[in-house]
């Protein structure tokens, strides 16, 4: 379980590579987000074939995320500057990027900190298709005295 | 279909309600985020039931941006603030509020402009239980000269 104190600004985790499946990304968007350029159908064969939900991108993401080392989170203040960099589709093989951008000490509590980071989905080697900054709440190993 | 002519900033669209499914949940969960607080088991069972993954409740969101009529959407630049109020949880009764926050012209294409709208999932009648910002560039119904 990875602490406050574990945590280096700058470090970076990645994910193994998961392959985008053409079911899996139109059952999500049927029942989520049914735009034509998403589903099966005439509009998305126009245009090379569905291309996936931001949704979905964010699903995937989450998914990726219970690939890497737990962190001791108490909460999360939630997501900033989430970008849909490039079109996702079924075929891509994506890795999960995790980098820490930002650590600070609460400024009430002693037993936790507050740290920042940036999220990205990445497709091949280094095209970021979606990244966002996720803001989480983190326990100390050891509480300040 | 709404250009960005017919957009007041400060009017505000609110779609029907909806029952959080228990099933639909708990399968997503299963499948996306399967976090012991998301999915059927002890832990979930000792807090009152399973809450609902961020990303399920911004997956509610889009399929009730469906209900809304459609804008003549170019392009979206992605989501910022997201913030996750309050657990969400099965049989709770959503409804999503839409409201136009700001717009401006594109600097340098005479056929569309930029709008943020702050999309707000509301709970019986004033708790809001997740927002964001969302930013899209819209297109004009008679473009400048």
């Amino acid at each position: 379980m990875i602490c406050f104190e574990d945590i280096v600004i700058g470090e970076c985790m990645t994910s193994s590579a998961i392959v985008v499946d053409r079911d899996e990304l139109v059952d999500f968007a049927e029942r989520w987000d049914p735009l034509p350029i998403h589903v099966n159908g005439e509009v998305a064969a126009s245009r090379g074939g569905p291309t996936a939900p931001g949704v979905f991108i964010l699903a995937l993401k989450q998914r990726l995320i219970h690939e890497l080392p737990e962190h001791a989170v108490i909460a999360s203040f939630g997501y900033d500057e989430v970008r849909f960099h490039h079109p996702l589709r079924p075929g891509d093989e994506v890795r999960l990027r995790f980098e820490y951008v930002d650590t600070r000490r609460s400024s009430s509590k002693p037993d936790r900190g507050i740290v920042t980071v940036r999220l990205s989905l990445v497709r091949n080697e280094d095209e970021v298709v979606m990244s966002h900054l996720d803001t989480i709440l983190v326990r100390r190993r050891f509480p300040l005295g």
